[in-house]
């Protein structure tokens, strides 16, 4: 809690130190599932069941960024937004591990032994997975542009969480190998450049304190779209451990 | 798994007998929270947190039905699925325990100890009941009207786990009376009724398999929609008890 009146409007600068406060407290690199998954803790299964559940929210992320691009009003500003459809849908002809990130997730999901139409068909996903994706797809709709845009700052906080990620999981899993996770090299460098555009937007147009208060809480929401979607997996695949009807039993476990 | 060719049109009664299996096997009445909640085995926060997360979902309820009385052709129709939003809204200057499902539903929520004016903010909820309500009120606009009446059909199962949890609730907790639970009463006269006009509309709409497969599946997501609640409320309260940033903490209760 803050003493902070609420409506004070923030200068550039104290508003990004806002939001990036909000990752600090609330992204998912936070989230017990993680650190599990990057030390090595889980078993095979569990890391089928992280990926298989994380294709859905790769799977949408085109969606959301179509939805996106459909309200921004100039070329100029559309044209910077098409490169995430680029980086996530890939080219045309090209059907490389190196096509678009959506490809990519699917060898990783391959690489640690899931079927890759079993993976497209996301049959196996947890409902809770389905329903947080989609609320992300919803705000991007539902919101104004502002809000929509904050929302996708998640990216400031990811360069962090994926070294976490790649250098446990080859360290820790012997099933996993540098290839399985070529998803993340190219992330590297397209978050920063993202990041760049949406958060010099997010400091030029979120000029009213209302305004901040709508870009902080959408991108709050965002963190929390994306701790849910762990907290599901560690529900379902850790502790307890209760799967729900219908979603993806690893093999040689028992419902 | 069925043998049966998929494209096999149901007869009405086959369907019925098909969307009651659906309750049967994925109903929230089997869920290991509500085992736990008439049971007794809860303490008075983890009730707590059961009625704060529920209070969105019955708040959202009149959404859902006037999202899907807009959507019906007909006045008789219409005034038919009225009767639902009466019954959770009540009637105006009626201010009474009696008056509508949402008033009697922050009856019970202060009677376990809640503030009403914290219940009715909604802030302190789990993401993931915000997500699995909201996709609710979003599968009763996106689908087809035939799976929006489909999906309301959980209320065939309904007074089986109101009896259990009424009975088990007044039993084993000393801090809940039956003036509490007055929320469930008029649910055992109402939901039956709401289920024969819509099970009837199903029944005699639904009439080329693909419709009939159409019903079944929005029905088994309504269902997901209620169990992934549950799973949300053990997960965060029950066991292991990792609460989500934000979210109510129970009094007594470190994060």
């Amino acid at each position: 809690m803050t003493a902070e009146p609420q409506d004070r409007v923030l200068s550039p600068e104290e508003l990004e130190a806002a939001l990036r406060a909000v990752g600090a407290e609330r992204y998912h690199n936070l989230h017990p599932f993680h650190k599990l998954l990057h030390s090595g803790a889980l078993n095979r299964g569990q890391v089928q069941a992280w990926a298989l559940n994380r294709y859905y929210y790769q799977s949408r992320i085109p969606a959301k960024d179509a939805v996106l691009l459909s309200r921004l009003p100039t070329p100029d500003l559309r044209r910077l937004w098409r490169s995430r459809l680029e980086d996530h849908d890939g080219f045309p002809g090209a059907d490389t591990p190196a096509n678009g990130g959506i490809e990519r997730w699917l060898r990783l999901a391959t690489g640690v032994g899931l079927d890759r139409d079993y993976v497209q068909s996301t049959v196996g996903i947890l409902p809770a997975t389905r329903f947080a994706v989609d609320a992300y797809v919803s705000l991007v709709r539902d919101r104004s542009v502002l809000e929509a845009v904050a929302s996708s700052l998640t990216e400031m906080f990811s360069p962090t969480i994926i070294a976490e990620r790649v250098s446990g999981m080859l360290a820790n899993y012997d099933f996993i190998t540098q290839e399985t996770l070529a998803y993340f090299t190219p992330r590297l460098t397209q978050a920063p450049r993202d990041v760049d555009f949406a958060l010099a937007y997010v400091k030029e147009h979120a000029r009213t304190a209302e305004q901040q208060r709508g870009a902080i809480a959408a991108l709050t929401e965002k963190c929390n779209i994306l701790w849910a979607q762990l907290d599901a997996l560690h529900f379902a695949y850790v502790e307890p451990g209760y799967i729900p009807p219908g979603a993806f039993i690893p093999e040689g476990r028992r419902q």
